[in-house]
């Protein structure tokens, strides 16, 4: 199997065709196999989930996600009919799966900005000490405010953290219950047999081994560069540019239309580190430069939906006004992380890729 | 008086004394009552001030602030017993008349804010659409809003915009108020007196004609470059570091503690700018590095102000939940411009001063 993914670069190794794909996707499906068996050995069913059948369930998502992404990356070499019947369905493999650990991760980001907002951190009041040594200091500002309303705040922060807490574990225990009775299914079963005839068997088209995978996989990456160059780059390039805020109290509902062509990138970056996969195999080098890009795009994913999360929060009738107070902080919080994440994206893009094939 | 204010480039001019700063402070107190007369006939005592008037009301705290600045900077050189009599009553005439400016800039502000997050662009949904042609699209969030939700936070962005407009207004009107009353009053005619005689006679010391202005300048700009130092230029200068909201939610009241060693630099810029105007008068090079400085630092010196007003707004007893989401998502935009002035502050900073003396 090592010979089938070549040094990438050594520029007179040969290329690399549909075997390598099979190869590939035989050794996805069977890690798709271990990570269901192990999940159903380790007690997937619980109400929660334990430890191991959380890593189950990410490995299963992982395999399935490898699996569609390579159907679509190299699907002339692949029988049409049978990779458009079983793409749709690894999605919703991943989808579902995907929920529940979307929705923890999410209250743990914005638990973590809230306690990050609270100010962790005590310190003495010294604003209106270091100013008074200097002649015209006309600041209308500095009356100190009155104790009693000192704490509306933290409480409002406190009742936030509380409600998130209440409505993402709600939707998170909805989410695994899904899952639960998404792989019982007899639609689930059906995959899981298909993933099986692929452990075993890929249905490649006659054709496939003497073809050359690499201008599939330049295609993708070109599907990439092409969005990435579709970008807002030079604004995102431009520190505190206010763009991923300015619909922030817009009719519009969440999520926010601009964050639509990052999450875009997003997939087609992935698309393409999975192409990679298939054609160097473990010899792939690690292209930093991918991998930061792919970090900002998750962060920016993540806040994009930890700060839609803040905003319906906000919209639960009857909330006191301190609670909506500190959600709107935190909203506008989550979104300047988006920003922040689209600063990151365009500065690790812009490095040249030097080590990249 | 142009031979006071020798050619800074030159290094060959001689020494600036007592003479010039005695021919700045007589033009600044000409100055001073002329915008005071001025002030009087454009009817300074309407209830919301002419144009012409509110221009003289600037013009009077331009001349003010020089003033005391330069007896602060300049102070061995004139009767101490004069010009500690006189300068706390400089810093409350110019205090006093910028409280009114201050109201209205910080409405104009956050107006203009919550329009820019109210997104004043009208644009399609498109969040669904584009990312379907890619497998693996496993956002869970994508479910579209219910209509009936969609509108919430624009009422919201419209209640708090008023809620806004109602308090500053009122504030201004105050302001307006206490202005007049100050200007009408016993205590401001003795400072007019004072000035009227600073006009034609400044109390300099016997040796302050012979006695070189630079030293007292340079340990001006060093109190600045030392103050300058204290500040965490380094944090400021990594985009999106998250810190001017890092207590967006704490117990402690507004203004937040860690604004005000920014504050004191802005005052110490101050000082610096006008020892300069002493020394070198209308020859003085415009220094592009310190004007550049000096409006990062009055930007953060606005939004750090225009936050304040947003979280007290966001404490008025009994609003709409949605006006305080609102209120929530503008203090943390302007907490982010806080934290943007102080980026653009040290980018400033940094760069050498190539032009200044």
């Amino acid at each position: 199997m090592a010979q089938q993914h070549p040094d990438p670069t050594d520029p007179t190794a040969g290329p690399v065709t549909g075997d390598a794909l099979a190869g590939y996707l035989r050794a996805q499906a069977t890690e798709f196999l271990r990570a269901l068996r192990l999940h159903r050995e380790t007690g997937g069913g619980a109400s929660n989930g334990t430890a191991e059948s959380v890593d189950a369930a990410r490995a299963l998502r992982r395999s399935a996600r490898r699996i569609s992404a390579s159907l679509h990356t190299f699907r002339p070499l692949l029988d049409p009919d049978w990779s458009e019947r079983i793409r749709p369905e690894l999605a919703w493999v991943s989808g579902t799966l995907a929920m529940e650990h979307a929705c923890a991760a999410r209250l743990e980001r914005l638990l973590a900005a809230l306690h990050r907002l609270s100010g962790a951190r005590a310190f003495p009041t010294q604003a209106a000490a270091s100013g008074s040594a200097v002649p015209g200091n006309t600041n209308p500002s500095t009356h100190p405010t009155p104790t009693s309303e000192r704490g509306n705040h933290t409480v409002g922060a406190a009742k936030a953290g509380a409600l998130l807490e209440r409505q993402l574990t709600l939707a998170r225990t909805r989410a695994h219950s899904t899952a639960l009775q998404a792989l019982g299914s007899s639609r689930f079963h059906a995959v899981a047999d298909n993933i099986a005839v692929l452990a075993s068997e890929v249905p490649l088209t006659p054709a496939a081994t003497a073809t050359d995978l690499h201008p599939l996989s330049a295609a993708a990456e070109e599907q990439l560069t092409d969005a990435v160059a579709a970008l807002p780059l030079v604004t995102a390039g431009h520190p505190y540019n206010a763009e991923a805020l300015i619909h922030g109290l817009s009719p519009d509902p969440a999520p926010h239309p601009q964050d639509a062509p990052w999450h875009q990138v997003r997939l087609l970056l992935r698309l393409h580190r999975y192409a990679r996969e298939v054609l160097y195999g473990d010899n792939a080098p690690t292209d930093v430069r991918l991998l930061a890009a792919g970090q900002a795009l998750n962060r920016h994913r993540d806040a994009s939906e930890a700060a839609t999360g803040a905003a319906q929060a906000a919209r639960t009738p009857r909330i006191a006004p301190a609670t909506a107070y500190a959600l709107g902080v935190l909203h506008a919080d989550q979104r300047h992380e988006v920003e922040a994440a689209r600063f990151a994206f365009q500065q690790a893009w812009q490095k040249q890729a030097v080590s990249a094939p």
